[in-house]
């Protein structure tokens, strides 16, 4: 059996910040902006609020932000709540395979560099490698171990936060083992929480798991050295398949950053096609919805299946309505949280129009694509196919997407100039000699 | 299906104070004077100490107590490491057929208890409850559940101690559903990491998990509330096997805790017997090394199989060695961590009755059974057969015997006196009107 635990710490360990290709440094980058949004946009969530009012009594000296609020804690318990925060509406990224990679590593990475002064650089690095080592962790064991219950952005997420944390507190490449065996042996997060608050606090716990694993690792807090493929270890343990070479084959030629998608709307995926295309139409057309006669989809199986809800009662209930998702892009030629608002969704224009939609099955249509077909009350028919939807692979959210998203996160509870400097401290993350201050001093 | 996690919520909810037994308000005593010793006497082991290095910067306010140091810390961070210093010799109780019952359960309890006053009755009510549900979820799943790899003092542990937190803190049967599902998400802890330092990581992770998860649901976080239960749930995604009878038959008829047994010797229950033997024939016959020709051990085949190294070079591989156990038993009259030490092993009268013992295997014998047969240089045959080991059910521990161990565990860290103060607030913590602050007076 390949040295699996042991090959994957060295690499993390021996790699130079010169040998990641500079695309990928745009990428993280890409991925930090898109974090940050989704942070601070969902950082007066209930779902953080009652975690904040849980915990409070506990948190250690201010030293690390929670972004997009006031108080300042200890960086364990930063790293806890910026992960809850950042996933808490599922509009983080999404690995196209597995996991949503930035959740449990971003807020890891974060809280520790504003205790211990890294260069941007040095911080988009960990990122990578704490990316990659999660997206290679998780999919050693995909897909049986997600399909066992298991939710695989928590219990490989735990890698990657400490394998990023590691790095940047320069473990050896023993302490590094034993970082990922700490993690290991934390590795948790059950699918049964899906639709609860603690689908959340899987990627906060990974992310406080991970800081932990590596602080505890340097202090020469030891594990087993084999934590990954030993016969009691992770993948056996926590999987019915195991393949050691997808960790270990190839290791810094290929990179799962590549493979990252954002979330252009804030619900499923499966919807995105049909939110993309009717905005397109509303934009080019400039629609009105009183010119509306019918919208007419055809969609993947799937849609219906898993979005199928004709009269939404909630804004959460919006996100599972395709009917309601078309109605809402056609008016507000948006898919952002407050078109799944409970206004939004009782509004009396969305239920409207909302009622003009019909969808239809084709199961020669990927989950990912639509046709959107809009009758006009003037005879015109508006037709749009969209093979692939914004922010898949084929199509990823531009520079300036990611820009607008951000914005609209931030709006109204920041002003636009907050949310300008944010962006730019962010954007410019990669030449920052101290990123943790830079950050921090633009989202104070 | 039974509605498991609402039944086991239920039951800690409403269950009275005064429908436990009385013998087990004095069980639950025992318990802590047996805890609380381990705790202090481990405080100072090197696991310990990187873990406090480690995550000190962390800390926040100095609530409650770690117990054996002078350091006061935030009550997350005392539970977690508490719940290490206490199992890290493995030297904590045991219960019968499966985990480890006090190391998840009092950390978090009595950590609680110092910022959320209740009396000593309350306290012991609680632990006895955390114990009953940590037991029951770990052999509904046991031992299939343990034989895939899961340390089950940690992935049962955090049960117990969210349990055991939350009756402290009052919750509802709704909130108890969700502490449940937020323990179970955590749950977590790998056999393979057995050996090192995660070992002992284990209980205090769950005690700091059970805590959290109490903590969290108290303040409506929300989770699954059918977290053991369903299909996704902690039992069939952690076990192969999974009987809901064994935790929602019988509750608050039968109690796990008096099924809990104390370990008399630093060291693997397989040699106890040996230990005990050799102990009662020195007292008695007042040996001493010169005196003795040869010692001639029959034991059971797992013995050697586990303990048979005959030249230990450590105090950790005299654990390890019967024939070490034996001879540092018969000169020191004990078996506690001094005879377990590097200079124990290393010493010459040990070493020399060492190499006169000789042990042999006998399928017949039980593994907490010995025969000891010391020949003496005058030609007498001296011989003991111990059909249950000292602290097995059939034999436990007193009250005088868990003192002395106390006593022997604060030396010579601690005074006679400090050691007396502590017992004392121990031994009549069920009269407490506020316990936290009782057991704090006398440990600080």
């Amino acid at each position: 059996m390949t040295e699996v635990t042991r090959t994957l710490a060295r690499f993390v360990v021996d790699h130079a910040p010169a040998a990641v290709p500079p695309t990928l440094y745009h990428e993280a980058t890409r991925a930090l902006v898109n974090w940050m949004g989704c942070a601070i946009g969902s950082a007066d969530h209930e779902t953080v609020e009652r975690a904040v009012r849980a915990l409070s009594p506990c948190f250690g000296p201010p030293a690390a932000s929670l972004f997009g609020r006031t108080e300042r804690v200890d960086m364990l318990h930063a790293a806890l709540l910026n992960g809850i925060s950042s996933h808490v509406l599922d509009y983080d990224d999404t690995h196209a395979r597995a996991v949503h990679p930035s959740a449990p590593v971003w807020p890891a990475l974060l809280a520790l560099a504003q205790s211990h002064p890294v260069s941007g650089r040095q911080l988009l690095h960990a990122f990578v490698l704490g990316v990659e080592v999660e997206c290679r962790v998780g999919l050693s064991v995909f897909p049986e171990h997600y399909e066992i219950g298991w939710h695989i952005t928590g219990t490989a997420g735990v890698f990657g936060a400490a394998a990023a944390a590691g790095k940047l507190l320069g473990l050896s490449e023993r302490e590094m083992c034993w970082a990922l065996g700490i993690a290991a042996t934390q590795s948790s997060g059950l699918r049964e929480m899906f639709g609860s608050m603690c689908k959340s606090l899987h990627p906060g716990r990974a992310a406080q798991g991970g800081l932990t694993a590596a602080l505890l690792a340097r202090a020469g807090f030891t594990s087993s050295e084999q934590a990954i493929e030993a016969k009691r270890g992770f993948a056996h343990v926590m999987s019915t398949r195991f393949d050691p070479d997808v960790i270990t084959a190839r290791l810094g030629e290929t990179w799962e950053l590549s493979n990252n998608m954002y979330k252009p709307f804030a619900c499923g995926l499966v919807i995105h096609a049909v939110i993309d295309g009717c905005i397109q139409l509303a934009v080019e057309h400039d629609l009105v919805p009183e010119a509306i006669e019918s919208v007419d989809l055809v969609v993947s199986p799937l849609v219906l299946e898993l979005t199928g809800k004709l009269r939404p009662a909630s804004g959460l209930e919006g996100k599972f309505s395709v009917y309601h998702a078309a109605a809402s892009a056609l008016i507000h030629r948006a898919g952002g949280e407050p078109q799944f608002s409970d206004a939004c969704v009782a509004a009396h224009d969305v239920c409207a129009l909302r009622s003009r939609v019909t969808a239809t099955v084709d199961p020669t249509v990927r989950k990912t694509e639509a046709h959107v077909r809009v009758r006009l009350r003037d005879g015109r028919l508006l037709e749009r196919h969209v093979e692939h939807a914004l922010g898949t692979l084929p199509r990823p959210m531009s520079d300036a997407d990611l820009e607008d998203k951000f914005r609209a996160q931030l709006t109204p509870r920041f002003t636009a100039e907050t949310a300008s400097a944010i962006l730019e401290a962010c954007w410019s993350i990669g030449g920052a000699s101290d990123a943790g201050a830079s950050i921090d001093a633009a989202a104070r």
